[in-house]
C-alpha cells in the first residue's frame, strides 16, 4: 500500500530523476516521470516495460505532478482527456485520433437503491463508452503509449470487451491491429472484433493459452504494443478515470462506500489511487471511504482469500457466466485485498443465479441492461447490504464496466414475452396482460 | 411546406391562443401552444392527439418561442433537455426520472472523408445513447408526456430499438410499459426489450398487424399513452435535438450537406426543423443546407418517388437487411420529398450488399460499428459522392442512429478471423498474418 501511495504523489522525490527513454519526444508522457516497481521501488525510464528487472514485481506509472484545479478540469473535454496532466498522454493527446472515451453518465438509482434499501445510490455507467464498456479508457492510454513509442502494431489477446476496444481504436487511430482470441470464442464476439480489423486471430486452446502467446510475441517482435503485456503500466493508468468522474460527477467528492469488478483486480486499484490522488492534490477533501470487490463464486480467487482472512490467492480454474471477471491468477489480487481491508470495505461473491438476478434487478429499475460483470457487482452489492457489510445510509457508488448485448446468452432463457396473442383487441384482453 | 415553417416559427399568432386540455398542470409542455395540422393547418388543444379531427392530416406541436440563447443552452445539462426551451416538455424535466438521451458525439471523420473523397465529414454518432439508438431521444419526449397526461400505461408496438426504448425508459421512470412485437421476432432483439419488462406481448402476425393492434387498443383503453401512435406529436419532435445538437457541436453552424436514413420520414423532417427553428431563433446564421435521405433499395419507396419526379409516393412491402428502415408506406415521406428537393439535396437508395459495405465502411476507418440503417446511410452516402449528387468540398454531416449488435446477422457471414492457429510462435509467423 505505501508503494502505491508514494508512487502516485505528486512529491515522490526519488522517481523525479527519472528520464524518458530514446527516441521519444519531449512530453510523450506528460508529466509521467519514469515505471517504479510496486513491490521493491526499483525505476526505470518510461518504456514499454511492464516488470521490474530487478523483482519482477508490477511496474506502475510514476508522476511529478503541478499544481491541478478544478477549474482546468472542468474547462476540458468531455472525456477523459479533461485529466490528461493526471495520465501518461501528452499535453496534445486531443490532437490526436483516438475514441474520446468517457465521462459517461453517473446516474442516481433511487429506484435500485429503494429495492436494495440504500439511501442514496449512484450507477457509474461506463456502458455507453464508444465500444460499450470500460475497456475504451485503458486502451485510449495505451494507444497514446503505442503511438509515441512509434508502435507498428497495436495488439491484445483477449475474450471479448479488450478485442473490441482494440480493434476499434485502431482503426480510428490508423495503426494496425492485431487481436489474438480463443479459437472457440462465440461467433458473435468474433464478429463484433472482427468487423473493425481485418487480422483476428484465432489460437487453438484456452485465454491462459493465447495470452502466453501473446507474451510470447511481444517478445520477439520488434515493435508490437500489446495493450495488456508490455504497455500495460500506460494501459491500467486509464482505469483512474473512473475514479476521477466519481468524484468530480459527485461534485468534487468522494463517495463513502463504492462496489468495483474484480478481474485482474487493477480497475479497483487505480480507482483508489485515483481518489488518493485527488486528495493529495487538494481537489477534493480528504475522508474515510470504503472500497468493496465484486466476484463471481465461480472465480472468486480474491473473495476465498479476503473470507480467509489470509493474502494468500489460490489460482483458481474459472467457471462462471462471468467470462469479463474469470481471471483465475489475478495479478493485482492481493492488491485488492490490502485496499479493502485497509478501507473498512470488503471483498464478496455470488452465484451465478445471483449474477442474472443483479442484470434483471438493474435492468427492471433503472433501465439499464448490463453484462454479467455488472450482474455480479450488482448482485454483490445486493449481498453486502442483506448481509450487513454495507452502510446502507452512506453515499455509495456502483460501477457498472459494460453492456447486456454482450452477454445476451446469459439471460436469454430469463425472460421473454408475457403472453403470444392472435393480432386482435379481444384477444389482448383474453391474454391476462392487461 | 410552408404549414411546418409556420408551425415552428416563434411568432406565429394564430396558435398562440389554443390552451391545453382539462387536467394539465400549468407549463406541462413548456412553449407549446397546441398541436396544429400540418396539412391543413386546424389547430386543437395540446392532449393525447395525432390526426387532425378536420382532415385527418397528421398534427405537429406548435409553440411560441421566448428569446432562447445560446448561453442558455450552453449552461444546460449534456443532454437533450439543454434544449427544453425548444421542446414539449415542462421546465423542471430535469427532475423526473428519465434515460437522459442525447448530446452524443459529432465525430470528425477524416478516415472515412479520405476514403469517400470528402474534405470535412463528421459522424453524429447516436449509437452511444442510453439503449444505444436515437430512439431514446423521441421516447424521452413521449414520456414527458405520458407523465403529463396521467398516463397508467407507457406502450408501443415495434421490431426492435423503439421496443428497447421504451421499455427501459419505463423502468427507469416507474411507469407500467406494455411492448408489442411480432412473435417471430429474434430471440436476442425479444430479450434485449423483455430484460426490462415484464409486459413483452408477441402477437402472431408481421409489424403491420403489431401496429394495427396498438391503434385498436388505444382507441380502446384508457390512459395508454402509445408513443408512436397517440402521443407521436411529442414523440417526434425528440428528432429535433439531432439537429440542435449538430449546429451547436459545429461551434453554433449549420452543415453544408447532411445525410439522413428514411424509414417514416420523421427524423429527417424534424432535423430540418430544428435548423429552421435555429435560424428563426437567431442562433445559427441563416444559410442554404442540402438535406439527403438515405433508404435501402428493397424498401425505397421515397427514393423511387423523387427519381420519378413525383409526389406520389406508392407503398411496398419491405424485402431488405435494414429493417428499422423497413417502413413500406411512410407517413412523412411527402415531406421529404419536399424537402430534399427544396433545399437542393437528393433521396438515394442502395442494394443489401452496399449496406453491407457501408457497415464495414464505418468500422474499419472510424471504429464505429453501426447496425444496417447506419450503414444504408454510410453507403448512400457513397453513392452520392460517386454520382456526382453530393458536393464533397462541402462541410457534410451524416447521422448514425444505432449500432451494430443488434444487428448481427447482417454481417456475420462477412467477416471473421483471418487465420486459426496453434498456441505457438512458430504457428503464428508461418499463418500469413504477419
Amino acid at each position: 500500500m505505501s508503494i502505491v501511495t508514494d508512487a502516485s504523489s505528486p512529491a515522490a522525490p526519488e522517481i523525479a530523476d527519472a528520464t524518458p527513454g530514446d527516441g521519444l519526444r519531449e512530453g510523450a508522457f506528460g508529466n509521467a516521470t519514469g515505471l517504479a516497481c510496486r513491490e521493491c521501488g526499483h525505476q526505470v525510464a518510461l518504456g514499454p516495460h511492464y516488470a521490474c528487472p530487478e523483482c519482477f514485481g508490477p511496474l506502475e506509472v510514476a508522476y511529478a505532478f503541478p499544481a491541478v484545479t478544478r477549474e482546468q478540469i472542468e474547462a476540458g473535454p468531455r472525456n477523459i482527456w479533461r485529466y490528461k496532466a493526471l495520465l501518461p498522454v501528452p499535453d496534445d493527446i486531443e490532437q490526436s485520433r483516438n475514441m474520446e472515451p468517457g465521462f459517461t453518465r453517473l446516474l442516481k438509482a433511487d429506484n435500485l437503491g429503494r429495492e436494495l434499501g440504500i439511501d442514496h445510490l449512484w450507477v457509474k455507467d461506463d456502458s455507453t463508452n464508444p465500444t460499450n464498456s470500460f475497456k475504451d479508457r485503458v486502451v485510449a492510454c495505451a494507444l497514446s503509449a503505442a503511438v509515441e513509442f512509434h508502435s507498428k502494431v497495436f495488439a491484445c489477446p483477449s475474450t471479448g470487451n479488450l478485442a473490441n476496444a482494440v480493434a476499434a481504436a485502431g482503426a480510428r487511430a490508423g495503426i494496425r491491429t492485431v487481436v489474438f482470441i480463443p479459437s472457440n470464442l462465440e461467433k458473435p464476439k468474433q464478429v463484433n472484433s472482427a468487423v473493425y480489423t481485418d487480422s483476428l486471430v484465432a489460437v487453438n486452446g484456452n485465454y491462459d493459452d493465447v495470452n502466453r502467446l501473446a507474451s510470447e510475441i511481444a517478445g520477439e517482435e520488434e515493435g508490437w504494443a500489446f495493450v495488456n503485456v508490455n504497455v500495460r503500466p500506460f494501459y491500467a493508468e486509464g482505469s483512474k478515470t473512473l475514479g476521477y468522474e466519481i468524484a468530480e460527477q459527485l461534485g468534487w467528492r468522494l463517495p463513502d462506500q463504492i462496489v468495483i469488478p474484480v478481474a485482474s483486480g487493477s480497475q479497483l486499484t487505480k480507482v483508489h489511487k485515483a481518489f488518493q490522488e485527488l486528495i493529495s492534490l487538494g481537489l477534493v477533501e480528504d475522508k474515510p471511504y470504503r472500497v468493496f470487490g465484486a466476484q463471481a463464486t465461480g472465480c472468486s480467487p480474491v473473495s476465498v482469500a479476503y473470507k480467509a482472512g489470509t493474502d494468500a490467492i489460490r489460482p483458481v480454474k474459472p467457471d462462471t457466466i462471468a467470462k469479463s471477471l474469470a481471471i483465475g491468477n489475478p495479478a493485482d489480487g492481493i492488491y485488492v485485498l490490502d485496499i479493502c481491508r485497509e478501507t473498512g470495505g470488503a471483498v464478496e461473491d455470488i452465484t451465478d443465479d445471483e449474477v442474472r438476478a443483479g442484470i434483471l434487478l438493474l435492468a427492471r429499475h433503472e433501465g439499464i441492461f448490463t453484462e454479467t460483470a455488472g450482474g455480479t457487482t450488482i448482485g454483490v452489492l445486493k449481498k453486502l447490504v442483506d448481509t450487513g457489510q454495507l452502510d446502507p445510509t452512506l453515499d455509495t457508488v456502483v460501477i457498472n464496466t459494460g453492456m447486456g448485448l454482450k452477454t445476451l446468452d446469459a439471460i436469454s432463457d430469463q425472460v421473454g414475452p408475457a403472453a403470444t396473442i392472435e393480432p386482435s383487441y379481444a384477444a389482448f384482453t383474453g391474454s391476462g396482460v392487461l
